[in-house]
């Protein structure tokens, strides 16, 4: 991984927090068992702090379901952000309605309106939406970073029916986007 | 998986094989260990005979890499496609030089010029082109089908160290994929 090396971001990148709504808390998510990463909303929030305060932009992608099972659907109370990651006046809000940020969304023309090229990622799961929005990400030729230690998922029952704990479903995650799609970094390592 | 549910395409889907070329059996894809699905080419070959037999459209996704340490750059032998999954006068060929398929090529226009709504997606990795491809698919609205035994993957070390087969990593795939982005079928089940 790295982590004794340290990341400067461009003066104009933009860090971008996905899906991290109330609704991540929600039993059925573990299943098959619990979450990994359990610092990863202390992490990520000491990270936004840092990154406002560097006067850079935070961009947090709402999931905005239409499905009527799902906890991310508008108009509940696990919609709503969490208490410790709430965007701010400055901050940008998008909204999306499928696994990518990139599709059926305004976030492509956002990051071109503003000629952000570099992007830091955070968010859930690491699988799913995360896992999809940066596969797009480093495909779209933006210059691409997932900060690990702020992402989590969950144990899954994979297709021979083998169970996967959480932190294997994100180490597998981790090694398919590496130096493939984006650079995998710890958010200690972010130079601000 | 369903294996006893047969699925008739409509009969205007398209399938599509990606990065099935000679590239993909150059030993540095096996560093970590074998591949999975020894029988995927024949079973793909005889799916390609039974589409074309059907009338149905297929379009061969080709890798050509600007990466001068790829066995997929353009120019090179091993860019051919493989011997027993040759495209024919009727069939198209779609370039790329990234991992999803839909990204920078022509693949939607061409699909979108056809009214071609289905798609039927065998190839490889697994975990790379064909999982990026497929998330992608499922995401723009594509009905999105993929072929499981048409696939396959190698074992890969993840980013804790730990290695994993290619038949653990062709099945987290699936898991990924299945009823999220696709759904996960054997050509067996296709009722052409």
């Amino acid at each position: 991984m790295g982590k004794e090396k340290k990341v400067a971001p461009d003066t104009n990148a933009a860090l971008i927090i996905i899906d991290m709504q109330k609704a991540i808390y929600e039993p059925y998510w573990s299943e098959f068992g619990p979450r990994n990463n359990l610092e990863a909303e202390a992490s990520l929030a000491q990270m936004v702090q840092k990154w406002r305060e560097s006067g850079r932009r935070v961009i947090f992608i709402r999931h905005d379901s239409t499905d009527l099972n799902s906890a991310y659907r508008a108009g509940t109370d696990t919609h709503a952000f969490i208490e410790n990651l709430l965007p701010k006046e400055e901050d940008v809000i998008i909204s999306k309605n499928t696994n990518s940020s990139f599709i059926g969304s305004s976030l492509i023309s956002k990051l071109s309106e503003n000629g952000i090229s570099q992007l830091f990622f955070a968010g859930v799961k690491t699988n799913n939406s995360v896992e999809a929005t940066v596969r797009m990400s480093g495909n779209l030729g933006f210059q691409s970073y997932l900060l690990e230690d702020c992402c989590f998922t969950f144990a899954m029952k994979d297709f021979s029916g083998q169970i996967w704990s959480a932190e294997d479903v994100h180490n597998i995650t981790l090694a398919n986007l590496n130096d493939e799609y984006c650079r995998i970094i710890g958010s200690e390592q972010v130079d601000l």
